[in-house]
């Protein structure tokens, strides 16, 4: 249930957060989700029951070093105390990074203009245990060619419904804008980055899910435009692994890095 | 209590392992160790009674990426099996790296000549979620020179009693011998690299508590020396936080990087 909420001022705070502990961003009735722990430790700063509209919904398991919310409210504290303030009270896995007043008509999800998702896979013949929460860890060899050949296939408008999530709650259009898609190596670390309008419910995992069944040589990098064109999610690869996921910027400029 | 073993055959692992979540690796009566976790899956794994000496004690919250223990055993699975075996049996926080058959005279922690530690420290106005259990969060400013100049003091063979953790339980000589030291930077995460022949209980953190203090200029790089050879732990700084020590590699040539 919404709580009502008013205020004469509208806050934005940048956060970032470890999801490996809690059942996604978004508020459960049932189990504790970041957005929960967020706003009952904003509203003992405000000393007033808080809701915050979160940029995006993360899964369980999923990270954010960019999350961006906004909310409402009439209490009195400076922006730039807010994250010293929240410091003692929020857990070490949810870091309120910066804070500030905007608009009153800015909201963290619908005033988006794109938002940046990184995908991290840890490549190695042995399991690193630093990295079990953090990275997918695949032992198999990766034509990383291959896979960067079939990411630029999705720049562009297209309609994703090869790679939009089976458990659709809300009728959304399947249309998406991708501004740009990249990946990248660093010794035993491959990066899918994807800068786009918008993303469908497991979008960015189910491509990385395809991306890397053309890496093992599944599939062909000409597969990808194929999967697109048909439409059909039975077709594409498995859903990748939440914890390799990471919603790193949302941006709210016309125009970001990535796009065209 | 020690359990008897015996055994035709001696076993050298290297493990690596994410501390955060054990009392450190030697086994308690009342506390989940690494030994413990080890030692119970091995044991399945050879269908008897295990018990490893491992190259150190790590404590609580301090981690490994090249433990090594040894063991003694009549099992007969190949030594290249065990790691694979281990996998569905121990937690994924615990990864075994290498396995081998050694001379029955090979004792992790007799056997060693040398040891490196890294201590890492993240140098930042914000908290990251993600290394709150991997690095020392430091906020103010750090003469890195500074902390690398009073590093090189520690070098050669000294009575380290200045540095050494007031919780001693065993007498043991205060003399180690320092072959390398070096601070090192990229971007906002500063390690402190060690090597040394052996390292005294809290050694490490200790050291790494006055380097700090030097980078933060309340102590000088020359103090480094005065310390050392007043052997007063009162005098010397404080202990590092677990979580920023890592047991990197165990030696057991008669040479190895840094020995002069």
């Amino acid at each position: 249930m919404a709580k009502a909420v008013s205020g004469n001022r509208n806050i934005k705070l940048t956060i970032a957060y470890d999801g490996t502990a809690y059942h996604g961003f978004q508020r459960q009735s049932n189990a504790i989700t970041v957005q929960q722990i967020l706003e009952d430790k904003l509203a003992r700063i405000f000393q007033s029951p808080i809701t915050v509209n979160g940029s995006a919904r993360t899964d369980t398991g999923v990270h954010a070093y960019g999350q961006v919310v906004n909310f409402l409210t009439a209490g009195t504290i400076p922006a730039e105390r807010i994250a010293v303030a929240s410091r003692g009270l929020l857990p070490r896995d949810i870091v309120i990074l910066a804070a500030e007043d905007v608009e009153l008509d800015f909201h963290a999800r619908i005033s988006a203009t794109g938002k940046l998702y990184v995908y991290r896979i840890h490549r190695s013949a042995l399991a690193d245990p630093f990295l079990r929460n953090y990275a997918w860890h695949i032992t198999s060899p990766l034509d990383v060619a291959a896979m960067q050949e079939a990411a630029q296939v999705i720049i562009g408008t297209h309609d994703f419904s090869a790679f939009r999530g089976a458990n659709i709650t809300q009728v959304v259009s399947p249309v998406r804008t991708i501004f740009k898609a990249e990946m990248s190596q660093d010794r035993d670390r491959l990066e899918f980055r994807v800068w786009g309008n918008g993303f469908l419910y497991h979008m960015v995992r189910n491509l990385v899910g395809t991306l890397v069944d053309i890496g093992r040589g599944r599939r062909s990098s000409s597969d990808m435009g194929i999967l697109l064109a048909g439409k059909d999610r039975s077709k594409a690869g498995m859903t990748a692994p939440a914890q390799g996921l990471y919603l790193q910027e949302v941006f709210y400029n016309s125009t970001h890095p990535g796009m065209c």
